[in-house]
């Protein structure tokens, strides 16, 4: 069994912590945090830490922080020489304070505390310096995940660019839609079918065959009426952009 | 048993045709198209006509073909005093000519030609000026469908409108994400669990508690980075301008 500490208690944090106390591949030594209060009911009370120093001897530690406390906390550990990695998709492993050897262990997922999510569908983003380290991310991720990718500093930053579009933006997009139907008494549930249909064909084909709608037709009479309606200048100015960008690509 | 012919052979009448067929409520009268051979297969040649003169009587004529050609379709039909729906998001029931009665048989959905969909979980939006009319219209999508609202124009309106967002222009973010990956050898598959997580969640919580990201958290140093990072001009622009957008929402 590989040894895996967990250090922080966000979300990410303990679905990772979940994930691990089902494998039978991994045995999870320890969770730091700050504030045990809400590692209780998520992992048993034995393997939590508020003490940094008390870090027992394990393979890996996953620093599972917000993004500006990465450094800091890898700083703060008093071992060296072993694999410490972290979990984020904008930040390189050299933040990573050096007298430990580093890596990323980057799970490309939107985690909720109260959703449950089926981590074996979690695509996992490794990278390691050192090829046994790489072997260690491997079999960690392996263990959760049935979708493991080696992938590079580069790489990793053009998903997560990519990622913030997919989930950030198209979020946002159901918030401007969600705002349309309450300005107007029209329930956002009728919109719900359409936005699961919308994901799911991406499966099947790409997002270029897939478009469709008036700006892809070209149809000015339905963007002007469109446009007529969204009196709100922000709502309005996005419509323009965004139909101008899917005609400008129908062009090329 | 209600009767319903259908006009056009499109993704919409394709469908609508499919679920017809299958619903023990409905008779499927006819069928017209200008171009037959679209329909071989989708439903029985004795019901295909290419003649709108040898249109046979029914319930309910549904025209579902462009935008541009419901009004000249309508006009077309030598029969006078019947029901005439289209199913059209964007357009009035007024489009359609006068001398029949008119309503409109909206489906709020993505179809395409080889994707099977499930009529049951459509939403459909039905309107009618007379009473009697309406409840025709309510017995043929409770035939085909679980979720039958009567929706206003204006309120038909907005609902398109907001379709837009979440349809046209959320795919159109999933193709500025699949040319990201594209651009650095990143396979697209990588972000399909997230995208579809993404659509999932809204069905539990609103799009404004979901919203997560370095737009909402204000991270300026990912948002300057990804900004870097992003040298195509349009998608740079749209990346702030989104940006700016969450920002805002979260001010209000």
């Amino acid at each position: 069994m590989i040894k895996v500490s967990i250090i922080g208690s966000g979300n990410v944090a303990s679905h990772l912590i979940n994930a691990f106390e089902n494998s039978i591949e991994i045995e999870l030594v320890q969770v730091f945090s700050r504030n045990i209060k809400v590692l209780e009911g998520i992992v048993s009370s034995d393997k939590i830490t508020d003490n940094i120093s008390s870090l027992k001897d394990a393979d890996l530690y996953i620093i599972s922080v917000s993004d500006s406390a990465i450094a800091k906390v890898s700083q703060q550990l008093l071992f060296s020489g072993r694999l410490v990695v972290h979990t984020a998709g904008s930040l390189s492993a050299d933040v990573l304070d050096g007298k430990n050897r580093s890596g990323i262990f980057y799970p490309l997922q939107t985690f909720s505390k109260n959703r449950v999510v089926d981590f074996a569908a979690i695509p996992i983003c490794i990278e390691a310096v050192n090829p046994e380290d790489h072997r260690t991310l491997e079999m960690v991720a392996k263990a959760i995940s049935n979708s493991v990718f080696t992938i590079g500093a580069n790489q990793r930053k053009a998903l997560h660019v990519a990622a913030v579009f997919v989930n950030n933006f198209t979020n946002h997009l159901y918030g401007i839609a969600a705002g349309i139907c309450e300005n107007n008494d029209v329930p956002f549930n009728i919109l719900k079918p359409l936005i699961r249909e919308t994901a799911e064909k991406v499966m099947a084909i790409s997002p270029k065959e897939a478009q469709t709608g008036p700006a892809l037709r070209g149809d000015e009479i339905i963007l002007q009426s469109h446009l007529d309606f969204l009196t709100d200048q922000n709502t309005n100015n996005i419509y323009k952009i965004l139909t101008q960008s899917i005609q400008h690509d129908a062009k090329l």
